[in-house]
């Protein structure tokens, strides 16, 4: 046996902050970066397509009835209601992906990376961006032009609810210089993949190097 | 307040492997690499100073009475007894470099880490270095002239008994390629001082982004 005997489980990746606070960048940028490794993971909705969006790259779109009966029926992992659409991830997907060593990007908020967290702890990762201040946060919320004011407002309320929840994770970036806040995530990812419980193996890899002490 | 506001408190890194799998060329490359940051834990030792050997800088050289009465004082944070000598760490050393945001390497085994791990849990990231192959470690092993044939027996018994204790590491380093290895090690501590529970100061940090939002 070699080391190549020695293969990873994925990991679950979520990257959860208040919208505004780059993490689609970072996103972007991890998925350009390692994408013979990175799965996204494409959230179900309900919610109408925005202008731009396409359907299995953004979002899957699904009626409100298919849903909930894939909901109800144990198909997903999590799921959530945001300003009366929900949103979800399917299991099997994820199960699968993880088992043959690819890793899974989630962009999911805090009350998805709970019901992982349940779900899959072992092989979750969290991460929380954190904003470099409110003020640069709230002038980033505000140069959206495309979206209504009051649109703006429940973003806000929706950063702020968002943000409180950080110490439900396990690692905190704050995100005031983007390259050292993706050096940080690609440090996070790479040692996450050195973790014991990751390396499937092992223990057969140990046994050979035991017999031939 | 500013991202300066957020401190961050220190980490215990427990490097183990069986004598000959790199792991005296990893700590080298480390402390070089990172000065600044990193306190290699002089330990205590009772045995008596090899050739070249140098008191305060390899070990701290002691009687083996001033050893114990230091141990049944409570002032050791791990110990143990190796081929009749005994091996230790200074609580108060460690203790106060981790408060003022110092990271501690340790050069010990997985008895020391085992009573770390007990002592100081939170601060403790535990990684383990395996060699390629045990060929490659036996070849090791036989070429150190310094020492006897015995020596050298014993040292191989230690080594099957070192790599046996793998399971109890957090993380797992195959030391097939040097560069790689040392890679590893660099992102595992870089993610580690990513940990949430690692900055000190974020929840001040967080409540001053949530008052100007």
């Amino acid at each position: 046996m070699t080391v190549q005997g020695v293969k990873r489980r994925g990991l679950m990746l979520v990257l959860s902050s208040p919208s505004g606070a780059g993490k689609t960048t970072l996103v972007k940028r991890l998925l350009g970066d390692d994408p013979d490794s990175f799965f996204m993971s494409v959230s179900l909705t309900t919610r109408t397509p925005r202008p731009g969006e396409v359907d299995g790259r953004d979002y899957k779109f699904v009626e409100k009835a298919r849903f909930v009966a894939m909901r109800d029926n144990g198909e997903l992992l999590e799921w959530a209601e945001v300003f009366g659409n929900f949103y979800g991830t399917e299991r099997q997907q994820v199960e699968s992906a993880v088992k043959q060593g690819h890793d899974v990007l989630f962009d999911i908020d805090w009350q998805g990376a709970r019901q992982l967290a349940e779900s899959m702890p072992q092989d979750l990762v969290r991460v929380f961006v954190l904003p470099p201040s409110g003020k640069a946060l709230a002038a980033r919320l505000h140069t959206r032009n495309e979206d209504a004011p009051e649109v703006v407002a429940k973003r806000m309320a929706k950063a702020a609810d968002e943000i409180s929840h950080w110490p439900e994770y396990d690692y905190v970036l704050i995100n005031d210089d983007i390259e050292t806040c993706f050096s940080g995530l690609k440090a996070i990812i790479a040692a996450e993949r050195l973790r014991r419980e990751r390396q499937v193996g092992l223990s057969a890899f140990v046994r050979e190097i035991e017999s031939e002490l």
